[in-house]
């Protein structure tokens, strides 16, 4: 393999300099998705992409695209990078890491004097966090054949009614279908963990083979609002014992279950929720994420099942919804295992493990095939302020990445 | 004993009148205190005192007595009554039947041209429901010594900025403290049960001889939000999965305990409250009654150890506030004796039982001899539209009324 020093010093001004923009007092960053700091973010970005010699170009969803030209030109080029929206309050490498590592991967190219076989692309993904425009991942929808792009053009800011397109067009960066890429040969993430496993066990990248799949149902148990005084404990339809008791089991059993297994839920509502009248109705939002697809199901309809069976105990009435079913993503084994590689040849420690969050990868690998490099977490803290990683774990990630895409565009 | 015969018909149709203040498409009435509809149904409640021949005196706090001497006015009198207002969409006998029969028994004294030694008063306290204003149960506030007059006067309505002094001048019945009542020889309650035993058992009569006491506490527990996705089971401080615990535990507490043990957890606030994202924080409302005080205390003491014993095995922060603690109210026997001697002496079926509501007769307790006499309620069913009591098990309960009061005010 062609060995490419990134530049760990440049990457890490530039992720400092970008946390700029949209900069908290405690050191987080507020950077929503077509706000006018993301308008700034791009502005900055497609500046870097051009003074690193890029061709740039912006698809109908905002998507941005700094293309290095290959050797080889009509072959299907490498695609690298992640988004640069984050959450309010969000911290500074979630989405910027993998956008700036990919735009460093290109600069070292250039410092190295490397020509490679194939073209590479740099990309900054529209809309990756949901918090402004439900739902997450929105970038990759017309690429991906996830929704139209009137569909997500339509989508509403969740707090006023600015709509998505409306947005992308007063920030000036609704560009061309045309400008949409050709189908990659690969497209590659570095992102930070957002977990707390590489931290924990010290170890320096995350292969990652896996996004898991996701099913949030809502189970709604209906049982008889009643006075808490007069109604005897034995003659009781308590809703939120009934809830109480699905919500200890499904703890238990994802604890049980093993595995990629987890089950979480975090979202509650009691009616008529009055200290002195027996709950008659509790609905529940259930987060069930598995990384094997058969698994996925089989939880999901034991969950069900335990809400009957507890209905059933407790006299209540139960329904299921199903509100939302993300697939599990599996990543090739080639393009992980070329990965892996490269992770060797840095001699750097890893594990191969599972994404238990949702990223623009998961849409790409509906695509071309895909690959993503984790790197630590500290605490395995996200979406806050306290993100962090340090100056070494960003330069290995990037490494990594640097190591990666040469190999494959010079394939 | 001397026998009085009430006018069961008359009661019933006076109920009925009563009931169309405030009525709703339903059936139920919704009558809110020193509401207009509530001055209405003064108004109508002050001409049928008249008519009956009663001297009307309205309290500092709105409450109308009615009064009837007796041959020897200087002895202490017997009060007879209850209250006149209704929570929003509520039925049409709570309240109303004790107030109504207590007029009835006078109606009936004077067609059986009765002298009775002591003075007999009908009275229809203010306030008795906490719908409007908090908390509940306001009108023998200063009889009692448990608010003085101006805190009374300053507590708001719930959903706009009225005080309960300005709508009770509003309304015209702000009267005087010197109307308040002698200290009477007994003060006697007529009302429907609320709970579903008497229905249940097929008993005619409840004879009452405690309130239960309660005590409300708030547990807080504080675990830690994470991403619901990339937070191993193992790691997880959920606060939800710990109130869950504590929410089974403490019905299946209640259950083991038996006797007048009571426990419900009714409201629940969950941070963020986010489908993904493991709830952080926690805070359940627990009430907890019994009619013996010192279980009562004891039972709340192991609510709080377990909260403790969770806690730590959840790996959570934990902290109980005291929200409100009403002792438990006993009422003395003598008076339980007589009442139950008048059930007897009418033949009708009974039991001796609590009362896990809080009513009037609460805080009349603690200002003289009290007692309360329970009618059945439909399947229990109270604090809405479908609360029903038959013609006849309100007639029952009107003479045990008439019964145990024309005892009382011969002696």
């Amino acid at each position: 393999m062609q060995t490419l020093e990134i530049h760990a010093t440049r990457l890490w001004e530039s992720l400092q300099t970008m946390a700029q923009i949209g900069s908290t007092p405690r050191g987080g960053v507020t950077r929503l998705a077509l706000s006018d700091e993301d308008w700034q973010a791009r502005d900055l970005f497609c500046q870097w992409l051009r003074d690193a010699g890029l061709e740039v170009k912006v698809d109908d969803l905002g998507n941005i695209f700094g293309w290095r030209p290959g050797l080889n030109p009509s072959l299907p080029p490498v695609l690298l990078g992640s988004h640069l929206d984050t959450v309010p309050h969000g911290g500074k490498f979630d989405g910027a890491l993998g956008t700036l590592a990919a735009l460093e991967v290109v600069r070292s190219l250039n410092d190295a004097g490397i020509q490679t076989r194939r073209s590479v692309g740099v990309v900054a993904f529209t809309a990756e966090e949901g918090s402004r425009f439900e739902p997450s991942i929105l970038g990759p929808s017309a690429i991906s054949g996830r929704f139209p792009v009137e569909y997500v053009y339509a989508r509403r800011d969740v707090h006023s009614s600015a709509t998505f397109g409306d947005e992308l067009q007063r920030i000036g960066y609704k560009g061309e279908a045309g400008n949409r890429p050709p189908v990659p040969a690969a497209f590659l993430e570095l992102h930070i963990e957002q977990g707390p496993l590489l931290d924990q066990e010290r170890l320096q990248i995350g292969v990652v083979e896996a996004i898991v799949g996701v099913q949030w149902i809502e189970l709604c148990l209906e049982g008889e609002a009643n006075h808490a005084g007069t109604t005897p404990m034995a003659g009781r339809r308590d809703a939120l014992v009934g809830a109480a008791r699905i919500i200890h089991a499904v703890r238990d059993m994802a604890r049980t279950l093993g595995g990629t297994a987890l089950a979480t839920i975090g979202r509650l509502k009691l009616e008529p929720d009055t200290i002195n009248v027996i709950p008659g109705r509790v609905t529940i939002g259930v987060d069930i994420r598995h990384a094997d697809a058969a698994w996925l199901d089989h939880y999901t309809g034991m969950i069900k099942r335990l809400g009957e069976w507890v209905a059933q105990e407790e006299k209540l009435e139960v329904s299921a919804e199903h509100v939302q079913l993300l697939p599990v993503t599996r990543f090739p084994s080639s393009l992980v295992e070329i990965v892996e590689a490269a992770v060797r040849e840095r001699t750097l420690s890893y594990k191969r493990m599972m994404s238990g969050a949702g990223h623009d990868s998961q849409w790409m690998a509906r695509f071309c095939p895909t690959a993503m490099i984790f790197v630590p977490s500290r605490l395995g803290r996200s979406h806050c302020e306290e993100e962090e990683t340090s100056p070494e774990e960003v330069a290995n990630g990037a490494g990594v990445l640097a190591t990666a895409a040469l190999r494959l565009a010079s394939e």
